[in-house]
């Protein structure tokens, strides 16, 4: 089952993830890229993990920019598997070069 | 150059777009999978063309959804190249199953 | 368990799947696409399936060619999750235009 | 205009491309990554890339190995195009771990 870190696990979390904010509720990062080329070749990188993780962001892209907002709506709040989902994303983040 | 279409030139362009609007200044449309799959196909598919046209949407994902909006900032509105990325999406869009 | 499949079985799948052969012992197809764009636009969208199956084919792409072959190595012949690939691959390729 | 690459020029290029051989008239290199997933993602990013260079591999995959081979029909041989793909492919490569 899932739930929703207690303040003390999101702490923890966001101690690990130092790019990443607690924006409405929801785990937020902006990345950012040379250019539209990295910035899809990241999120198609994420996606094929998405998809095995079975658990979605909300994102969105602007040319070099991905937005990415992490909560679980059946938990009502930000899970272990948000912030699992945000190291992923990390870890793939940095291998691109920094826009 | 780019020059934002005119109204009438809109219209046009929006009877062709049939399922898009204008949303705050910009065409705007929510393209809606089966599931997170598809709707990343769509957007894998679309970017491969999106990189060749050289014009950028602003767009976001959510699971099974996919929502564009497209606006030419140089110009300050909506352009032909606007309209040109939409018929290509739509194009793109039309080969899914609907969600 | 993966058992090859028999004779009849694998008659069977081929009746389903008339655009694939077998040759040199795999499941055999080539797609032919309208370009480079929708090749690998296919090939995105198999990517997540496959990737979710945790079954892999040997593919591979010449501009708008992908040539795919299917075998479980570990069963020593064709199997129930190659055909049920083929029949995915089939079903994402029926959404192009045809090359 | 496109023209094979004279023997030292080739050998000037292969000398940056150390990874690469020229095997049967083709510029040629196999990657290896951990898994299919960063195998597919390199794909990707490099089908962007290609896209917009309008100049094609020939490329397979199996599971986490990427088998690439890269000639110029048009001119008989390898040119500085091949070369300069070649190169595009080492820089995303170089941002994976090694499988």
């Amino acid at each position: 089952m899932r739930k929703a870190l207690e303040a003390t696990e999101l702490q923890a979390a966001l101690q690990r993830l130092s790019e990443w904010r607690v924006v409405e509720g929801k785990l937020a990062r902006e990345f950012r890229f040379r250019d539209f080329a990295d910035a899809f070749a990241f999120m198609s990188a994420c996606a094929l993990r998405i998809h095995a993780l079975d658990h979605h962001p909300e994102w969105s892209n602007v040319y070099s920019s991905v937005r990415v907002q992490l909560v679980t709506h059946d938990a009502g709040g930000i899970t272990a598997r948000d912030a699992e989902l945000a190291g992923v994303m990390e870890e793939i983040a940095a291998r691109f070069p920094r826009g």
